[in-house]
């Protein structure tokens, strides 16, 4: 198998010059990768040198040692930028049958022992690898938005020893892997986020507090407290001396009375316009570039601060 | 009414001497307030001028404008406590007639105007407030745990007007208050953090992911974004140049079908072996103790680079 796990000197296919993959290549060339971009559209693809400037200046804000950057090639076809590739990161529209069609194609051209790494956020590994000559050589490898700033990294493939020497590779691009035991819709992240969200949204719906109250209460809370420590990890230092425990044997009950009183909203119009209405006051005025410019600041001196600081 | 929000000055009763009792008093006593702590079991009393020191240097790496501290009294009966108390912060156990009893007694000792601050996290405004002479006077202000490390307070009350004083109040004292428009049990931010932790929890049960990765997953994901940004504007945030209402019309039915899959697990044994064991893992041999002062720690930093760089 291709080593990966060197800083800089890879030769990586990134496939999809959207949000994604153009946020995947920044971080690639930022430590010291040569990236060839794929991506099919014309007008998409010659927007990228534009649009990755922003990216790679975060990165060189956030990073105090990184290498002198890689190069950035814009392929003309899949068949070109796969060639040689010692990464494949897959960022394709989410539909079954067009990444199944790419990952025949990469099979044909790309060297045997490189994997390909799909940066699916709703589709799961068995879906995705079912018609493949190898299948073990798919992973998925989903990053948390934006993933330039984000460390995430969830992975999952069939085979332990590529999954470990992927989580190798993201560890020198600075990224925080984590495994899933077994494939799920949403890996795990996602599935935390949407699990929150829609208790964010019964209570929009209940009438019992603004969308920015809410946001505030998750912001100067527990987001605060989770960007330190997990959920679990949470509870245990909430259990006193016993930890979780005694937490679960004593309060485990009434956690489970107090799910039973979590909401099961629907978006319904209703419910809709009150979302929007609450988002419309929440960004007094701002839009959406001038609130990702702000979350991005925050995003960076957050993980700035955190770093080697947790738990 | 009396003004609560200036800088120092007032003289504030503490009710209960336990983790939330200390807490409230080390950041009043480090903003200047003089508290007087009423806590009734002997041997509780006589740890707390120990047990405040902790919180009170973190309080001194944490601000960095802090005017001298206040003093620190502890009472020998609740009469003495609240006699000319101008605000009173009561953190009794979760008990509705203990509660309703001490209530019933600082309507008859303190001052007439005085609120009475309730840090009650499982039990409700209209429940605590049944017996009161005059109701309007409570209202629920709960912190998030630490209290003196969290900016977040969570309000309810009868009087507009009062529960504008008191987050005028805890503005003052660095606190970013948010406001409930009706009462919920777990007021906001504790029904965040069971919905949530119910998914982690469900992915043990499943076998999706361990105890670790899953917090992991979290701390480096949906954690530090919603340090920064909450739940709602991070959907906004990622609908694209057509925000929320563009997510909500193209992407809502399919969050509807992620919620339709996510889990409702019971704290079962086999579960809460899971979780016991999975923390212990996590853990990697550290006490509770230290893994609060790395929490604590980790919080100061997060807080102080976030401070002013959030949308």
């Amino acid at each position: 198998m291709v080593d990966n796990s060197a800083q800089g000197g890879g030769r990586i296919a990134v496939i999809g010059g959207g949000l994604i993959g153009i946020s995947w290549s920044a971080l690639f060339l930022a430590h010291g990768h040569e990236v060839v971009l794929y991506e099919p559209a014309e007008t998409v693809r010659a927007a990228i040198p534009d649009k990755i400037a922003l990216p790679m200046a975060q990165l060189g804000e956030l990073e105090q040692d990184l290498p002198a950057p890689g190069r950035l090639r814009l392929a003309q076809s899949l068949e070109e930028a796969v060639d040689g590739a010692t990464w494949i990161q897959e960022n394709a529209p989410e539909k079954v049958p067009l990444k199944r069609e790419l990952y025949a194609a990469v099979e044909a051209n790309a060297p045997t022992g490189t994997t390909i790494a799909s940066s699916t956020s709703s589709l799961v590994w068995s879906e995705l690898s079912a018609e493949m000559t190898d299948p073990s050589r798919l992973i998925t490898a989903h990053p948390f938005n934006p993933p330039h700033l984000m460390p995430l990294v969830e992975l999952y493939g069939s085979d332990p020893e590529r999954v470990q020497a992927a989580a190798a590779f993201f560890r020198g691009l600075g990224r925080h892997p984590v495994f899933l035991k077994r494939e799920a819709v949403g890996h795990i992240a996602n599935r935390l986020s949407s699990a929150l969200w829609r208790e964010a949204v019964n209570m929009v719906a209940e009438g019992i507090a603004e969308v920015e109250d809410i946001d505030s209460a998750l912001v100067y809370g527990p987001g605060l407290r989770w960007s330190v420590v997990g959920s679990h990890l949470a509870y245990h230092l909430g259990g006193g001396p016993g930890g979780i425990g005694h937490y679960l044997s004593h309060l485990g009950p009434s956690q489970e009375r107090r799910w039973q009183d979590l909401g099961n909203p629907k978006l319904d119009e209703a419910t809709q316009e009150k979302l929007v209405a609450g988002i419309a006051a929440e960004s007094r005025g701002r839009g959406i570039a001038e609130l990702e410019a702000a979350r991005d600041a925050g995003l960076i001196a957050a993980q700035q601060a955190l770093r080697g600081r947790r738990p």
